[in-house]
């Protein structure tokens, strides 16, 4: 067994994660583009996500602009939120990241509506940040969504484009059921994404591209 | 887009996994353990969930067992507490599982021994059940361990062993650093466990886990 304090254990761990990269990959992203696909293969032990992260329109930048704008920040599953490095995002920039998906207005909504939880999760969001906004004299408040589970939260971020654009996306639904086709069409959307391509991610990879750029920011 | 009602995506998802599997792989398994493998794979979309996944000591049925005796359930992070599906741990069989880990408690004892926040909730896990065990009347309370995260987690209940020994545990950390020694003492100490061999595993592979063995009990 290594004998390793605590507190060198991550770094001993990125070290090694980093000796077994791919190193044309290495080159491929900027420095802090690398740190994110870092966290993903650190949370995951899976060196895919060197050659599955796509970073649109001037990603970390959007991403830390948006959390220095006091976002907000909403997640589709709670396991996302609980991942997600709070020290930093409510400590730091006093953001508290949101899930609805379990919360009874989405549940009622989602019924009303003949939709699922992921879709009302959506337009409840929106919903609540235009109460912000509106309370806030009508000061933009950017929003953010991190979704790794519901590809259906995707579509239904499509689908409102036409009256809302939001200001950051993590596109990293995890699965083999409309995953790809709704990653597909936030690539088309250019809006500033952090994207995993293909069938991979998963709420635990979307709570380390969040923290990976937060521990940028700390 | 697929067009296909929420309720059967999982199903499809299931066969379309399915249908990539090495065949070697779907006879290799028994049934119960190969929807613990799938549900994995479902959960990471990493076939190599295939090939990694351990079942010791006729592990399923250990499990179902601890889970129909009132057994205490501690995980080591609070994302795979989230993860686990309690409309049937909590609802079915009135188990609330803990996370020990961001307890005060916690972090106090780990100050005061000089040690690990993961150490320390293994230590105060076994102190919570010795004491509900007393005031059960010294009827045996079975304690399980699902560790996502921290190596030193699976250490410590190994160096226990002498006076504690847990009566299932799920060894999933993931990571470069002591990840696959402490899996190893894990294999060496014989207790019913379901491992997720070598660097790979993760809150989410935990909560998956546990979650296909609790739907095979709803």
């Amino acid at each position: 067994m290594l004998q390793i304090r605590p507190e060198d254990i991550e770094k001993k761990s990125f070290e090694i994660l980093t000796s077994k990269m791919d190193e044309e990959r290495l080159k491929f992203y900027s420095a802090d583009e690398l740190l994110v696909v870092k966290r993903a293969i650190h949370t995951t032990a899976d060196f895919d996500y060197q050659y599955n992260v796509i970073f649109q329109n001037n990603a970390i930048e959007s991403l830390k602009h948006c959390i220095q704008s006091d976002s907000m920040i909403f997640t589709d599953t709670n396991m996302a939120l609980s991942g997600i490095n709070k020290r930093i995002l409510t400590g730091k920039f006093c953001i508290t990241p949101h899930c609805l998906i379990s919360e009874t207005d989405t549940i009622e909504y989602a019924k009303k509506n003949n939709t699922t939880r992921a879709v009302a999760s959506i337009d409840l969001a929106y919903q609540m940040r235009d109460k912000k906004q509106s309370s806030n004299n009508e000061k933009k408040v950017p929003i953010v969504f991190a979704v790794g589970n519901a590809p259906t939260a995707l579509i239904r971020i499509n689908e409102l484009l036409y009256k809302y654009k939001p200001d950051f996306i993590i596109a990293a639904p995890v699965g083999f059921v409309n995953v790809i086709e709704a990653k597909e069409l936030i690539k088309q959307s250019n809006i500033p994404a952090i994207i995993c391509d293909g069938n991979k991610g998963g709420s635990n990879v979307c709570a380390a591209i969040i923290n990976a750029v937060l521990l940028q920011m700390a």
